[in-house]
């Protein structure tokens, strides 16, 4: 395991995607959101995917150059073309363009169809927060491939359909944090007891068959991911599926990496009662569950959120754990772009 | 067991509520709505709290007589006062409000404190897809007692929290619906389990100790509720939280029956493009998961919320099953207020 420094990564990342063809507005965007993913320990949407994105816009299938836009718009909501580009800078402009709308209306949502990959969602509510606001986010494909099986089928209909909420809170503390897929566990998560040859707990996948198992190679050869907590994260799936698609009109037939969708949702506290009211009510809580003695096995308990902020003041002080073959992509894909890299 | 129809079992209900000092209109929403979560399969927020409410009435802690009323607003958003009366009557309202909202602005939201027990919120999201919209809606106390441990935690921080979604569906098929505690179970099956000196599952609770067991009698005996599937139902009920009482300003000191807040909201899919091509995508999505083959042990894929329908066609046509016990109750209340009752 490699140890790099956020701020030199980040520079590396982003000289990649300039020399691929990116904007430098783009290529900063996407290289934020991919050194803050690493930040908060989601290391799956991390800079692991910069050799994946540069391979998508060798192919085609990634417009580094595009620029999302507007293609319908109220008061308090708007739908977005995410023009095939970096979905990350579709996600963020629907991100600050709901909190502009919930600043008017008090309320905002704005959706995003041909977003490419719209990274760890958890960013965009991130930003609703930082904003004084509550903020919902959801992704979903448009078309397949779909991994997940519903509760009780055995065959894939769903992707792993992640949510995210976050919270504002007072005096710039690190916002109440939601961030997770529908599915049984993150498809990265698969590749990690892969690589370790591990097995899997009961109720995370399936078999090409449809049968439970444990042997997370059954999985790579044509089986299914569960969705969590069986029929709960399985209609929790459904309603992700639902915002992010159908509302933007996103779907597409069969399979297409392009095709993810995206909702933002942001809700100004101040149309309901002073913000400051609100965020107080946040602290009561937080510290309502803070102060609940740990039960055995456990140390303390956390707050939503808590591990995500606990990783990026480690990391931004300490380095961002790299695995050596992750940083051999990155330096691949480097070369064939003529970069050098000052990382590593 | 006995077996009741759900219009004479209505008639007897509102007729209770009326004796007891409720207004027509009152009576009229509260007995429709636990009548309607027993024919859909709900029973724990059914006719079984007849006497509950009879009771809360006598000691003052619930106003039969009293109207919510909005007490703030704007274009898309309000907050009301629940009046202390049946949750019912403000819940119902909060949707209607939300709806008309919605149907202007694109989004609506509504919040709302003090409404005493709030009932089975699938209602007030089905309400919302009968509209042609999509709904949310959570409900929380604004005070104790919290019988659900956060995470990692051996006391109490949260309550059962449930969420509930829809989404409207195409020629008047029942909607897509969630519709569920964010703890390991609703409080209702534990009795049940107690009823039957039945062990719940592991996961299910803890022991007042905050230790893991799966006698259901240690959470009587001043146990905790686990949330469900662990940091992520967790983190589901803290959202909850903050979005019923934060937002409605709902939050009292202690514990307090009368406290239960409530959100809503609405979201026109007709803002983002026209409503039929959302419930296309709808019908598209529903049955692709139609169609996936069952798993070993099922026999059919269901939709969400397929169960409460089919509960509902069901029992409306055969009747809703009433265990004695809950009869016998209903007819002392009855006794009580001098109301000759019509079923059974």
């Amino acid at each position: 395991m490699l140890t790099m420094d956020a701020r030199k990564l980040a520079e590396d990342a982003r000289a990649i995607f300039t020399a691929a063809g990116a904007t430098q507005e783009n290529a900063e965007i996407v290289t934020h959101s991919l050194v803050d993913a690493n930040l908060t320990g989601h290391d799956s949407h991390g800079v692991i995917r910069v050799p994946f994105y540069a391979q998508e816009i060798r192919d085609g299938r990634l417009d580094p150059r595009a620029s999302p836009r507007v293609t319908r718009e109220t008061g308090s909501t708007a739908v977005m073309d995410g023009a095939a580009t970096f979905g990350q800078v579709a996600s963020r402009m629907a991100a600050d363009l709901a909190i502009a709308k919930a600043r008017e209306a008090g309320l905002g949502s704005v959706v995003a169809m041909n977003c490419h990959h719209t990274g760890r969602i958890g960013e965009w509510v991130e930003r609703i927060a930082a904003a004084g606001m509550i903020g919902m986010s959801t992704t979903a494909g448009g078309g397949g491939p779909y991994h997940v099986a519903p509760f009780g089928g055995a065959k894939g209909g769903l992707g792993t359909n992640p949510i995210a909420w976050a919270m504002p809170r007072a005096r710039g503390r690190p916002p109440i944090l939601l961030d997770y897929a529908t599915s049984s566990v993150a498809q990265g998560k698969l590749q990690v007891a892969r690589a370790k040859g591990e097995p899997v707990p009961p109720g995370t996948i399936l078999d090409a068959e449809g049968r439970p198992t444990t042997d997370v190679e059954d999985f790579f050869a044509g089986g299914l991911m569960l969705p969590f907590a069986g029929h709960k994260g399985y209609a929790l799936g459904v309603v992700v599926q639902l915002l992010s698609v159908g509302l933007s009109g996103g779907e597409v037939s069969g399979d297409d990496q392009r095709a993810s969708c995206l909702s933002v949702l942001a809700i100004d506290p101040n149309a309901f009662r002073p913000r400051e009211e609100f965020t107080d009510y946040v602290e009561t809580t937080a510290q309502r569950l803070k102060s609940v003695p740990p039960a055995p096995g456990f140390s303390e308990v956390l707050l939503p959120g808590e591990p995500e902020a606990r990783s990026r003041e480690r990391r931004s002080r300490d380095g961002i754990p790299l695995p050596e073959r992750t940083w051999e992509a990155i330096q691949t894909t480097a070369r064939e772009f003529g970069v050098v890299l000052s990382a590593g």
